[in-house]
Order: C-alpha cells, then structure tokens, then sequence
C-alpha cells in the first residue's frame, strides 16, 4: 500500500495549514510533509495534536497562532474538522486569515459552500471531498498514502478562483489522489447515492442480523462486506448524512421504491428477478466505467468551470496538473 | 491465501463422487483431492468438464456412470448443482445410488431437505452450506482453498444419521473449513438475514446510483463494498434468494421497516441516530462474536443433534473432528 509516489508538478509549494488532525487532517499533514509542502496542524484536542507532534510534525493547540502564521505566510488553509465544528472555524477564519487560499476536505459540499458563503470566505474558497476513509478515525488512523489513487472532487461552483484552484488540484495530485472536478450540488446528489445511502443499508443489515438466532455464527463475506461502513463512528455517519438530509431523502427513497417493489414481487410471484437484473446490470456498467484522462481544459479559460464540471460529469479525472491562468496568453 | 493446511483426520477418506463442478463443487473436487481423498466429478457441460481434466482432476458429463461408479464403491455424493437442477439430479440418485452417503452445498437448507424427503433419500442425508463464495462463478473461479477458515454449516436435523455426519464433518474439515453444526430452519433465517438481504440490498444500491449523474464518477470504498455482491451473476441470486422467500421476506420486511423508520427521522427532524447507532452496536456486536472450539459432543450420544445446534447457535464452531459412533461404548 506504501508506494511512492511521483511527485506530479515541482511548482511552487505555497505553505499549507491543516485544520483539524483526524483520519482526513492527519493523513494530508503527512502526505504534503512527504511531498515537500511547507506544512503544519492545528488540533482542538492535546492529545492529536501531541501524536502528531510525537510522529515528528509540526502541530499544536492554538487556533489563533495556527491562523496569524497561515496569513503571515499566505498558506492554503484546509479545513479538516467535522461538520459541527464547521462554523466556529470558519468564522476564526474570517477574522484572522481572510485573504489565505481556503479549501475543506468535508464530505458533503453544498452546506460547506454555504457555511463559507455565510463566514463571507467564498471569494478564496474551494471545496474539496478527498473519497476515501477507513472505518477507523483520528490522527493514529491516518496514513501517509491514504489518498494513493483516490478520487479527489474539487467544485467548480460558479465564481471559483482559478488561481486557488491550481493550488488546491496541485495539492491534491502530489497527495497521490486523482482529482474529479465537480458542482457542488452535483456532488451531494452523487454522495448520497455512492456514500450516504450505502452507510444506511449498512447500519439496516447490520440490525437486522443482529437479531436473528445464528445470524452471526453464519455471517461471512456478504455480510462482512454489506456492512463494513457499520464500523465508522456514528457521529461521523450521523454528521454526513444528516448534512445531506435532502439529497440523501431521494436516494433513500428510490432504494425504498426499489425494495419495496422486489417484496411485492417476493411475496406475489416469488421472483425478484426485475430487482437482481437491474442491480446486476448497473453494478456490471461501474465496473466499466471509464476513467479517461482530462488533459484538454485550461484552468482559468472561459467556460473553465462547466467543460471541468460536464467532463467529471462523464467519468474523467485529473491524473497530473492541468495548464492554469500562468498558460493564458 | 494459499497456506498448507493441517489435515484433521487421518481416518479412512471414503471415495468422493461431486455433482457440478461449479465454483463450489469444483473447489471441493480440488480441496478433498489435495487432502487425499480419492475423488471424482460430474459436470453437465462439457467446457466445465474438460476444464477439470484439463487441469489433472477426473471428470466426466456422464451422470449414469459417475452414480454408478459412487453406488460400487459406496461414495460420499456431494450435489453442488444450482437449486432448479436439484430435483432431477436427486431422482437419478435414488435410482443409481440410492444407499450412497449424501450431502449438498446449497444456500438454502429447508427447501433441499424438502426435495431429498421427496426423492426418499433422507436417511443417509446430511445437508450442508459451506458459507463462501466470490462474486464469479463456474470451474475456472474455483480455487483450491476456498474453503480455508470458512465456516461450514451442518444439518442437525431430527433423524440425520450419526455414520454420515461424521463422514461429512471429516470432508468439510478436511477442506480447511470450520463446521458449523445448524438446523435447517434456523440456516434459512440467518441465511436470509446475512446472506439474501445482503443480496438484495446490494442490488438496490447498484441500480440507484446508477441512475445518479457524477455516481459512479465518484463510487469509492462504501460503493463498491455496499454492491460487490452485486456483481454475482443474477441467476443464482434469484435461484437462492426464490428458494428461501419466505425467510427472505422476514428479513426483508424488518430491514425496511428499519429504514423507513430513518426516512422518518431524517424528514422530520433531520436526525438518523436510532438507526445509525442502533446498527454501529449491532456490527460492533459482530466483531467481537465468540468463536468457541466445540469439542464436547460426541456424535451419536443422546441429544447429540440438539446439543451441536445449541451450541452452534451460540457460535462454537467445530475445528478438529468429534468423537463419533466408533467412540461411543
């Protein structure tokens, strides 16, 4: 798993501030330090903040200090705490480092971009959704490579600054992720169905095993698998899902349809062959997904935003740095 | 994967006669040949066949001459054909071989008994399920060591035959399971339950996101473990989850109530907390199920068939062979 990797563009490397040293904070901190970003945490808790030091990083406990160093330094502050956390933050933010490049690493982006909009930060701000994780949490969890392969989403909402967003798809390429360039909105939708609603399966399968006699002396791979994300912490599912209340409502509602349905067939004509058929057939298609290259967009020209936006939109990523504004004539 | 087992039992290993070489059946004809048994196979097409020959097992198309072959040398015959192929298979075995050892390795248990008690083979029956499998299917997808550490349910049904049980408890242990001794009722709920529900919530999952734009742009680790059985070939999804309907619906009707419950929560006041933490406990639960050695039953004594499933429902799992028969005074 602990490949190197190639560092995918030896321009400058702005000085990054990580808010937050969790399983996300905590594997950027290290990931960045190995891929020779100047780079430094900050964590509400002594405890993280004291295993990161121990692990030899630059960390601490002062929100202020953390701050006032990021605008002295003009760094890329990420935003690293969960959801609840959010506005306090963004609002020290505000006060202390407002003209620093702003990014998060948030699960759900619509109600970030909000939170952002609210704390008057969206001018420098672009949200990011690194898509990985573990069913673990909190610095010691976290990993060097974590993001080894992952699709990264960064938005291109409307009024992204094109400068920011180099930075922000630098750093993420260097932190070996391939970068998914979406809307906002676009991306809850599709978190909902892809991460939300997987989790509230989960938790349904793993209940209703629970109480049934010999279920888990039987339990193996279907069930293991079914409900691997059961493991993560609740908070942290409650916090996703409950950000994305109503994006989740309509894919939750279509699965419930969808079951709903194969019950009646169940029970009325003992099939579920209209359910398994389409199931199988949509799961065969994401196995071919195709994952092109996006090579031919130019950070910065018109129309950047929506070519990024319809070419994430068809499955293409962002493998190394693409030309930005520096390429405009 | 593949490490060396320890064979249990140096007991004499009766001839095995394998109907299907399917994915199970043709990991069991590699298994029980590299544990020394001598075995040989059946399969209705000729590819899949050819393919064991081809890869040094013996095998043929020819159902008359395998049962033939299994009633002279007083075979252990393991059906592994899929469920709509088992009542025509077990009408050839009553007529060929109608004294011969018998077991199967379908997923669902009661439905099996069923078509045994009707081709009046239930005294030398015991049903069997070793709880495994990939998401491919068919000789080729077989492996040696498939069934390495998993746990393989037993029939403790009334009746079942002491003489055969243990020479089936050999086999599965001898092929690097761990027999999990069960009612066939009992199975087929918690088969439901860990199993088909899985199943089914997997298919779901897969066709929502499907029809979700940027879904599978964005698919990572929650995605693909949450529809991985999805991927199973439909056919024998519906074979087993048809088989098993009513259980199915049991488990079914209770996972849905308990997401229709959330749906709730989230509509209303924005919360998924009951499910959420309910099902964190529920896998947690899991996790630390105790896997005890069964050791103390001695097959054939009084009350032997409900002590293994008591004990098999409290999650002892038998990994060396009982004393048997030839044990008792």
């Amino acid at each position: 798993m602990c490949q190197p990797w190639v560092v995918s563009n030896t321009a400058k490397r702005p000085p990054i501030c990580v808010l937050g040293l969790g399983l996300i904070g905590g594997s950027l901190l290290r990931a960045a330090a190995a891929a020779g970003y100047p780079v430094y945490g900050y964590n509400r808790s002594v405890e993280g903040a004291r295993a990161a030091t121990a692990d030899g990083y630059d960390a601490g406990t002062d929100l202020a200090v953390a701050l006032t160093r990021a605008a002295e330094q003009d760094a890329l502050i990420v935003v690293a705490v969960p959801m609840p956390a959010l506005a306090h933050i963004l609002d020290r933010v505000a006060e202390i480092a407002p003209d620093c490049a702003l990014t998060d690493v948030t699960s759900v982006k619509g109600a970030v971009l909000d939170a952002v909009t609210d704390a008057g930060l969206r001018a420098r701000f672009v949200g990011g959704h690194p898509m990985t994780g573990t069913a673990h949490s909190g610095w010691q969890a976290g990993s060097v490579s974590l993001f080894q392969g992952a699709p990264w989403v960064l938005a291109v909402d409307d009024g992204v600054d094109p400068q920011v967003w180099m930075t922000v798809m630098r750093l993420a390429l260097d932190c070996g992720a391939v970068v998914v360039p979406a809307r906002s909105d676009e991306h809850d939708a599709a978190a909902a169905a892809i991460s939300h609603l997987p989790h509230l399966l989960a938790e349904a399968l793993s209940q209703t095993a629970a109480e049934v006699p010999l279920a888990f002396a039987l339990a193996a791979g279907s069930f293991r698998d079914g409900t691997r994300v059961a493991g993560t912490a609740p908070e942290l599912v409650r916090a996703m899902c409950e950000a994305n209340a109503t994006d989740l409502l309509t894919a939750l509602d279509r699965a419930l349809d969808l079951l709903i349905r194969a019950r009646q067939g169940l029970a009325t004509h003992r099939s579920v062959a209209e359910l398994v058929e389409a199931g199988h057939a949509a799961r065969v298609r994401y196995d071919s997904f195709p994952r092109p290259d996006l090579v031919n967009v130019t950070v910065g020209e018109p129309g950047w935003r929506d070519g990024l936006a319809a070419a994430g939109r068809a499955g293409a990523v962002i493998r190394s740095a693409l030309p930005g504004p520096d390429s405009l004539g």
